[in-house]
């Protein structure tokens, strides 16, 4: 394992400080619990956005802290939960008294925490569960997985928490961005977790996964490495068997890259996807490409298409000032 | 070789027309010659800033091309210098009459190649020559090599140009940022061209190449692998014994990631060269964290340090929005 490494111990601690540092007219860093806070607070009275899950997906989630995004971000260790302690202390110091919304990915672990702390905040609240990731059949006994679509959600949501909308309004928005976002992603090789030392898991020098998880999880199936144009084709063939694509509705074309792969490749595949939609008549009326829900080194990338409408159209392009996310501002 | 690929000889244009597409507000692409151009055009009789250079380090230049930074960008292949038709065909498309910089990575191909452009520019032009890597020694037979210091050059005179700077005082100023600029890169492994299809050098599984090109040029020497703490302070040494630093100039700190390296660990090495300058009474006034000098896949990152002062803390802060920098637009 080669990594910028001084201990296990501390890794962790000191990224978050030095995020924290390189950020410091944005965000703030509370070391125990662990939680990244909004330095430029919105308005008195704003319902206050809130989601958290395992390190190792920078700059998911404290990259989206700021104005028009989220309130704070309870990052727990590399590939696992925060606490519920990280998620209600950080609930407390940015609540403002007319609620909080969790926005929790779907994983056991963060579920279960999330709720933990949320039966223990006494302020107004609730929770939107992001699962857009469609390698997984929807009756799936664990339900899918929460990926990249999650930043969809924080960024809709949270321009719409900017502008006043209260708890209810939030939180159906927030479902209701979740059901017209659908993501699949594909590694083509593994990521390193430092406290393992060894690749998550193993695959062969033609052999990709797709379907992947952003953890490293089994996806559909193991397939042999082949050109970009059918690997996107497969991507985009998934997302468009769940999604009810309709020329009629534009769409946000997000690809994603997993943080091994360089972006003349994550370009590259996003021309690929364009084309494939484009040729079903589907308007892309936005686009983000980039590193934003990461698996430490993996190799590899996911697509997102959200189905806009006007409504989600201008809470996308409502301004952002994040660490990692910013226009209009 | 396990790469999102279709076909070598497509890999370049179908990655550029997705940039382009991916921006269509902000970067148009021209194909033969290729450049990148930027749409919302400057005031009349700006001067205009190209930069370029071989492709495989985005989202240097092309992510760069905007309000407040370039007006044009030539990509060549991969690792390969663009040539004088691009940058001659980019600088007359973009000329606005009152002069071209040209802002070069100090390669001996890129500035042959520039050199060749200008001397077929009938426009007034001048050029502004980058050569920031610490790693080899000042009176170096082929001259030090321009890194991720590339950056700072083109967004401060990119500033200044947009507020009206004319020729002369836009290549003055671009000499003053690049002489007050020092980096030094490591590598922890080495990146794959694709069109080679194998690691471009070979490290041993606890080595590390200190001192690293962006192109994986040989370094100061092959280590064995240590603490970050270790690396870093290699890093910032060597930095600080070319630059003069002093207590009473605030600095620009500036951590590049290679491509390979995830965010953890380049927040991680930020907050060690942080402590490591704040240790000598310097004061870090700005910081940047990301891929932005990249070198394809490999693992690694370099150091970069402007000295500032109130001219070009002002330079920097100034409104920017490209691609892969935006802020105060």
């Amino acid at each position: 394992m080669k990594k910028f490494l001084d201990s296990i111990d501390s890794l962790l601690d000191a990224s978050l400080k030095g995020f924290a540092a390189a950020h410091a007219d944005l965000v703030g860093f509370h070391s125990e619990p662990r939680y990244l806070w909004r330095k430029q607070p919105g308005r008195p009275g704003k319902v206050v956005l809130i989601s958290g899950g395992g390190s190792g997906h920078e700059p998911l989630h404290g990259g989206f802290v700021g104005r028009g995004m989220l309130d704070a971000a309870c990052p727990g260790e590399i590939f696992t939960s925060p606490t519920p302690d990280q998620m209600l202390a950080a609930a407390q110091a940015v609540d403002q008294g007319s609620g909080v919304l969790f926005i929790v990915k779907n994983y056991a672990g963060d579920v279960m925490n999330f709720e933990i702390a949320a039966e223990m905040l006494e302020s107004p609240h609730a929770t939107v569960l992001v699962a857009d990731d469609v390698s997984l059949p929807k009756d799936h006994s664990i339900g899918r997985r929460g990926v990249a679509g999650t930043l969809v959600v924080e960024k809709m949501v949270g321009a719409a928490a900017e502008r006043g909308a209260d708890l209810a309004a939030c939180k159906t928005l927030g479902e209701r961005v979740a059901a017209a976002t659908a993501s699949m992603g594909v590694a083509l090789t593994s990521c390193t977790v430092p406290a393992l030392g060894r690749p998550t898991f193993e695959l062969g020098a033609d052999e990709i996964e797709m379907g992947v998880g952003i953890h490293g999880e089994q996806g559909r199936r193991r397939m042999a490495l082949s050109g970009a144009s059918g690997i996107v084709a497969t991507l985009a063939d998934a997302i468009a068997a769940d999604l009810p694509l309709d020329p009629a509705r534009p769409i946000l074309l997000h690809v994603n890259g997993f943080g091994g792969t360089p972006l003349v490749e994550l370009y590259l595949v996003y021309d690929i996807a364009r084309r494939y939609f484009e040729a079903k008549s589907i308007t892309i009326a936005r686009s983000l490409v980039g590193n934003y829900t990461t698996s430490l080194d993996m190799a590899g990338c996911s697509l997102t298409v959200t189905l806009l409408d006007e409504e989600l159209l201008e809470l996308w392009d409502a301004p952002v000032l994040t660490p990692a996310l910013r226009w209009g501002c």
